[in-house]
């Protein structure tokens, strides 16, 4: 299409754009105008992609980080044939055409977005993806002028460098305005490039309401060695007088008269004859397999260890299995990954936020990742595994050094929110392993179901429990412990199992019968098999758990549970854990089998 | 103290942080030893301090980012008479000298670090202070290399050159080497002095275990106009050599032969006479008060617009109350505060976790902070909150655009975890108010209690319940709707206590009669009150909440209420929440008042 048609079709998406937002009552149009003659030569000229088929795996791909200008978007892929849908039905309840794209009710979009300073992440990790490859796709990211205050741009463009990503395209759209007023460095475009070239970037500045100017950046761009970063200096609602560079018009649609007035300002081209380039199929590298023999698992081990030897003989077969890790893989046992097969593992430095988003970009073109730091720092990145989960993606994430069992190494080192953050997920697994057996068979069925799956693991060597057969379904749990003289029921998850057994055997030897529950499936959890068996066992139910009280094992349960007579005890860590011994510290905070005892005499 | 001297005292810290480590049998060694000269001339020569009084308001302050380097902190506080601990009992239970550096334990730790990356957006928060009373101290930050790949470094360093901090002195360990390797950069400074001045610092390039070359830096720092940012490179385990400049020595002391062989390769110098220097006490700037009149709530308005307005009057009247906000006061309403008192607003544009984090030093030196942006963009900010509690700080935080209440922007908008993690911090409180009213008493709660404070508000306008003269304490709830008939309690928070009353008063005109009652306080949480009254109606309690089902009101109220034969039904958000509008939205995901009155009927 040449300039003269793309001025034409960045008029259309602006016209578009107008009418949509005012049709919706609501939305974000000056966001949209600012980006028209970027998204026209993206999607009208740039882009290679296939209309019919957004999960052609050579296509072009495009991550709109400023997910509130989603209205110019849909216009884009309405009008490149990609969907059929009424414009005007944006924001609507039966619309797919949503506030801010989401891949749940639009398969042209790949991640959510929205929270601001994601994209690049998540096209980080696309184009990671197509490097391991071997594909041509570029992949284009979108952002807001505003978002670059996030400090998830600054690791993004750090590994972009680091794993020389030259076919990562990033266009800021650099319209001075916030939501609030004007960004940290307006149109002083001179500090945005001291900022990505001190990062590593190839950076061209140019006109962003030159179709010229795009055109030729975007050609510069293919010779890059670098991660390219265009600085698209643009006009908040450019084209329409009374909102252009206006303040105090970020995110308010125009009301029908407004409307009519700027439609008059704006040309009204007739709709350019449109051919969307589709991408030449090139053929998947494989990547070469390789047996290592699997481990056996009879002897004190830790749960973190078998994680990763697990993945590694699980990455040996299959070669679409990526770990992840953040600068720890020698205390998750993700390095495991790395020494069997050092391809298929990506370090990702303490970068926890890029490290999920990267990996969520990796999952969404077809790899099976695994992401692994402790489980404390998985709180780094919440904000960007609440939008995978938004983004309906299949990843496992790993966390190691749960609770105050870890010891010496005090609060801060300590994961006691990470069940919290994980339950609380549309469709998500939550495992919790105690030993040897059940880490290598949770890890295993991770790396077959779909969704988003944790596996909570635990740094010190815990006792074999399970035999070698043995199978751990989803929604169930094992009871570990069991007679007819039952009391009560000891439930436990990960080391406090353990602190359970030892609790049971001290009691026996008093003549005092309890089962033990180990809970290996946090979440689902199937509350009526529990009910069951507790009205066997007393009514009466004593949990402990290596977490905060709030949002865990306990509560998960009392829930469920709620309206029987069955009496629960909770045991969880209330305080900031101090340093210690981790003997010392689950005795202290009492989650150990004395802590069991004591309150089932209560 | 001559240089002579402070490479000396620089030598005694290293034995100190040898000796402590192997004592504990944990603990980061190598990471002290690359830092012994830069923590050397700043605790004995650079810094001035009130060895007495740690809470001297014109102290010089440091910060240990890397706060794994714990022992040469404790060696050198020991060493300035500031602790007299024996520095063997490093991460014993009964000892303040944990792991990590934890203010809960020792008062000369202003903030726990550990968790990488927080420690300079803490810094700038303190130099901000300074800034803002006229102080004439200065703060140092210790950063490690390894952690200058967190996003929230840029976040820190963005506002500080925005704020023209050059009162913060930013020190950069770089020792080459992470927990399992090479950092990304190594020992190439070019890329550090990049990306440095990039974002607007005065930065210096050093030998990190020169004594002159650290005093020469620190000499200039004093004319920049700009934030510092000294990059110095050192070796780890610097001065042993079988540990100096290796991998595999992260994390890892020796054991006691190593220990002796490893003191016999550095000198053994006798202790200087150690004497710090005090600073001249500088008299507080008084800010102005300024009275505005207090607002009247007697007709239909959003919680957050009186959250603003609130914060406002309370800001005129107390000159140490600071908002901060992540550029989004227009939606949050805390640029009532702008408007009022414009010195006491700080724009924290769109890096929510630096907010957080400066928001932590602001309180650590007498201000009473208030940060709002979203509720649901406080996950992005998840682990320097947690790290805010573990800091023992008093600040109150408030979300804005709760739940699935906010309408057609979607679900990346809707605040839906945010109870979860505001509930999941020890010694908390969570405040959801559902009218003007309450709003205006529970903010005004807040600028007076200690502790980590949450205030949950809603976007869109809701009617008044209040009389002016109600109280709101802490651990209570009301009950709004009541009568001998009542069968059954529905429960509401926020907005859904307005759906509970909508249900109230359609169920009674069917003569069903039930009670309502309005969690404005859902922690602390007074179970044995709400057991008491669901006895007197019918055990029957309906919760509905505009959060996920995991770690909110319904699974705390089902935990407080286990083993009694009340019946809960919990209503909350399952899915991922679709666009729409606000009564559409209440409607499909049943925490309307059709949803109250279904699930009764059931």
């Amino acid at each position: 299409m040449n300039m003269k048609k793309l001025q034409n079709m960045a008029t259309i998406l602006r016209r578009n754009s107008l009418e949509m937002t005012t049709a919706a009552k609501s939305g974000h149009p000056t966001s949209c105008l600012s980006c028209a003659e970027i998204m026209s030569v993206l999607f009208f000229k740039e882009m290679k992609y296939d209309t019919k088929n957004p999960n052609n795996p050579d296509n072009d791909e495009f991550i709109l980080s400023k997910g509130h200008a989603a209205p110019i978007l849909y216009s884009a892929l309405y009008h490149s044939g990609c969907i059929k849908n009424n414009l005007n039905s944006l924001r609507k309840l039966k619309s797919p055409l949503e506030g801010h794209p989401i891949p749940r009710s639009l398969k042209w979009v790949k991640a959510a977005t929205g929270s601001l300073g994601q994209g690049l992440g998540v096209g980080v990790g696309m184009a990671l993806s197509a490097k391991l490859k071997r594909k041509k796709f570029k992949t284009f990211v979108l952002l807001g002028d505003s978002e670059t205050a996030e400090g998830s741009i600054y690791e993004a463009l750090e590994i972009a460098s680091k794993y020389k990503l030259n076919n990562l395209i990033t266009i800021i759209d650099i319209n001075r305005l916030g939501q609030r007023g004007e960004t940290i460095h307006g149109h002083n475009i001179k500090k945005y490039i001291q900022k990505f070239k001190g990062f590593g970037c190839r950076v061209f500045s140019i006109d962003g309401h030159s179709v010229k100017e795009i055109i030729s950046a975007l050609k510069k761009s293919k010779t890059s060695s670098k991660p390219v970063v265009i600085l698209a200096k643009t006009l908040k609602g450019k084209g329409v007088p009374f909102i252009e560079n206006k303040n105090g018009w970020h995110g308010k649609p125009l009301n029908d008269d407004d409307l009519k007035i700027a439609l008059r300002h704006l040309p009204n081209p007739k709709l350019p004859k449109i051919k969307i380039k589709k991408p030449k199929p090139t053929k998947e590298q494989k990547i070469k397999e390789q047996k290592i023999k699997e481990q056996v698992y009879d002897t004190k081990i830790s749960t973190r260890k078998v994680y990763g030897e697990t993945l590694a003989a699980l990455a040996s077969k299959d070669p679409n299995l990526l770990a992840l890790d953040g600068e720890v893989s020698n205390s998750t046992y993700s390095a495991e990954v790395k020494e069997t097969k050092s391809e298929q593992f990506i370090e990702s430095y303490i970068a926890e936020q890029n490290m999920v988003s990267m990996a969520l970009g990796l999952s969404k073109k077809g790899f099976n990742t695994f992401t692994s730091t402790f489980a404390a720092f998985f709180s780094r990145a919440h904000d960007q595994i609440r939008l995978a989960a938004l983004s309906s993606a299949n990843m496992t994430f790993s966390g190691s050094h749960a609770g105050v069992s870890i010891g010496e190494d005090g609060a801060s080192q300590m994961g006691l929110e990470d069940l919290a953050i994980f339950r609380g997920l549309s469709n998500s697994y939550v495992f919790y392993p105690s030993d040897g057996i059940s880490t290598k068979k949770l890890t295993t069925l991770c790396s077959k179901i779909k969704g988003i799956k944790y596996i909570r693991t635990t740094r010190s060597n815990t006792p074999i429990l399970y035999k070698p057969s043995e199978e751990f379904p989803i929604k169930s749990f094992k009871i570990l412990r069991g007679s007819k003289k039952d009391r009560a029921i000891l439930i436990g998850a990960g080391i406090t199992t353990h602190e359970a057994l030892k609790a049971h055997d001290k009691l026996k030897k008093q003549n005092i019968h309890v089962a033990v529950v180990d809970i290996y499936c946090v979440k689902p959890f199937n509350h009526s098999k529990l009910i069951k068996l507790a009205n066997k066992k007393g009514n009466k139910i004593i949990i402990a758990e290596d977490h905060r009280p709030e949002g865990g094992i306990g509560e998960m349960i009392a829930k469920g549970l709620s309206g029987t007579n069955i009496k629960i005890k909770h045991l969880a860590i209330e305080d900031i854990p101090h340093s210690g011994k981790m003997k010392e510290l689950l005795k202290k905070y009492k989650i150990d089998s004395a802590a069991y005892i004591a309150s089932l005499k209560k």
